[in-house]
């Protein structure tokens, strides 16, 4: 189902062909926990903005409104109106990071509701359950997400389980999509690599998970506390032990800086709440930097955020208007500014697969963060000019 | 500038031309105070819903972000990016609801910001300054709005001065219209009729307003607490002493039902805050009464909020959807339900437009009437059947 149309190095450009459409890759997936963008964007106004993949999470569907409820909806392509591809996470990192009082053991993991404390097993079978009962496009498998600071022999351990529980995902996916009431009967797999940032207990579990043959690979654990240069390092050290001809996938990664990076070594799936969260507090991304839509030297600018861009906001509304939208307390302002950021993941990652295509990444990803890197400098200049008066 | 297409009785269908462009009435004009609809509706969403006249408040513009700064980005049209009618009040009315300690002399109202406690004094002059720097379609006169319950002598002295500022707005909109920066020439004015609930001041108020040959005529002062009896009787009183062959236009009303009575009466120019706020809130229109999304009774309803209903919400998305939106706390379930309300009171108003043209508003109305009745008393019915548990 996934084609490598061409390399750049390690860079890869490829797609995937799904029941739901076919992903031009590199792809960057567009967050909606619960079902919808934050931010009082539509499914129909991510149709707007180059959205090729929306991203939902099992565990908040699974406590509200509930998995059973969406499948007798007939799935949440139809609930949420989207007929594009959806990837579901596992419902494990949640379990991990938002849950109470949960307790791990080799079936699954016993937690606690964070909406209303109620008591919920959720194991491999469970999660690859209710993300069939979603009818996702591609399911993820349930794993652990260690710590990533984690000593070695409890990482050690929690990856032999995470492999364990790969398996049972496998079995209980091939099972549930023969059957008749399912939703997606064609519903994709993609394996997890942890490790933390133990460079060898991560190659020998993504050489163990490949020899699976899953439909995709993901790497999970990251960017969750170590340094950039910690990520880049474990991405290096990993990716050449997953399989070149299929999706591989960077979890919750990143910013535009980071993306280029990790397309750089070998990654093509990408997801991350950073847009649509900076969105909603009005900080919005350019090829010139991030730019604050609350600072007082825009209460006269009549220019759009961004000149270059051709996203719905800045085809009509000026920052003007879009700070005293935010002064005023109106919802419009988040909507606006989250438009305006997703588009320009989903735009960045379209000129990342032109590059690609024309063989000339490596100038591409060094004009971009050239761009980024003298906003930066350009910022802290105005910002030292502007305390000492000048 | 107003041509009368043809009447149904009193109910006039009428169409006003505007540099802007013409406005067919009868018509419900959506609010936006702030300069944004409230519930994340753009200005292009607008665009979607039949909407044909934005009304802003002066007041809140005046307070923040300024109507200096919004001249400077070249008015109001272009500062939300809507090239059709605007209609600005006269922020009399929010002086008298929203400001604290007010103080009204002859030359008009001293009171303190809602926002930031700052002295402010706004008179006709004052008012018409503003307006003229928003560069709306049409500008209100500055009036005061007495309490509906105010004694005779006090609403006797303040229509009085109320004619008196009247004459002070006209003769400082029309030295506005002819200075070089003015944004919008031709903006026109309507004069407010005033007189709370005593039909013989109103009576005699409308005639005097009428000689001055304004553009078109508003009934203020209702809907603060007097019945909806009090109010069809005062507007019956009123409005055949206001011109026939101008805008009729009365403030701040109302509910569907109210919209329909008062077209019956003679008015063709509607403004209410009630389908945004009620959106927000859950509660959306149909031509089967009001219904509440938060009801569990849609937690598996796949039905748009209206099957009749052409609007972007009821095209595609399903009361489940909706309510588990407002569950979730996503700002999106807000945005759905105000398009849906102004959508359905925009859709009313075109219903009440053409029935006027075929000569059969009577039974229009009759049906839409009997419908709203027959859904309230179902709802009886069924809230009882569901308390004794049948």
């Amino acid at each position: 189902m996934y084609r490598l149309i061409k390399t750049c190095g390690r860079a890869k450009r490829g797609e995937l062909v799904t029941p739901h459409g076919t992903i031009q890759t590199p792809v960057f997936m567009n967050v909606g926990t619960c079902g919808a963008i934050k931010g009082a964007v539509s499914s129909y106004d991510l149709e707007n903005i180059k959205c090729q993949v929306e991203l939902s999470n099992t565990y908040h569907l699974h406590v509200r409104p509930g998995d059973k409820l969406i499948k007798k909806l007939g799935g949440l392509h139809k609930f949420m109106v989207w007929n594009k591809p959806i990837l579901t996470d596992s419902g494990g990192f949640q379990v991990f990071s938002l849950a109470q009082l949960r307790k791990i053991k080799e079936e699954g993991v016993y937690f606690n509701s964070h909406i209303d404390g109620r008591k919920i097993f959720m194991g491999p079978e469970e999660s690859m359950q209710i993300q069939s009962n979603l009818g996702s496009t591609i399911a993820m498998a349930f794993d652990e997400c260690p710590p990533a600071l984690a000593d070695r022999s409890y990482v050690e351990n929690s990856v032999a389980r995470t492999t364990r529980w790969l398996e049972r995902c496998k079995k209980e996916l091939d099972r549930l999509n023969l059957l008749d009431d399912t939703i997606n009967k064609e519903q994709m797999l993609f394996g997890i690599n942890q490790g933390a940032i133990y460079e060898d207990i991560r190659r020998e579990h993504a050489k163990r998970i490949s020899d699976m043959d899953l439909d995709g690979y993901a790497i999970g654990g990251l960017a969750v506390g170590e340094s950039h240069e910690q990520m880049y390092h474990i991405i290096e050290e990993t990716v050449p032990y997953l399989p070149q001809d299929k999706p591989t996938y960077l979890m919750g990664v990143g910013t535009p800086e980071n993306i280029l990076e990790c397309v750089e070594r070998g990654i093509d799936f990408f997801d991350c709440v950073l847009p649509a969260r900076n969105g909603r507090h009005g900080n919005v991304y350019t090829n010139r930097g991030k730019l604050n839509m609350l600072n007082a030297m825009y209460e006269l600018d009549d220019s759009p955020i961004d000149e270059e861009c051709q996203c719905p906001t800045c085809k009509r509304y000026s920052r003007a208007y879009i700070r005293h939208l935010f002064k005023a307390k109106e919802m419009l302002a988040m909507r606006l500014c989250v438009i305006h950021n997703l588009y320009y993941f989903n735009n960045l990652m379209e000129e990342i697969r032109t590059s690609i295509e024309n063989g000339n990444f490596e100038e591409y990803k060094k004009m971009r963060l050239e761009g980024y890197k003298r906003a930066k400098e350009e910022q802290v200049i105005m910002k030292r000019n502007r305390e000492t008066g000048f």
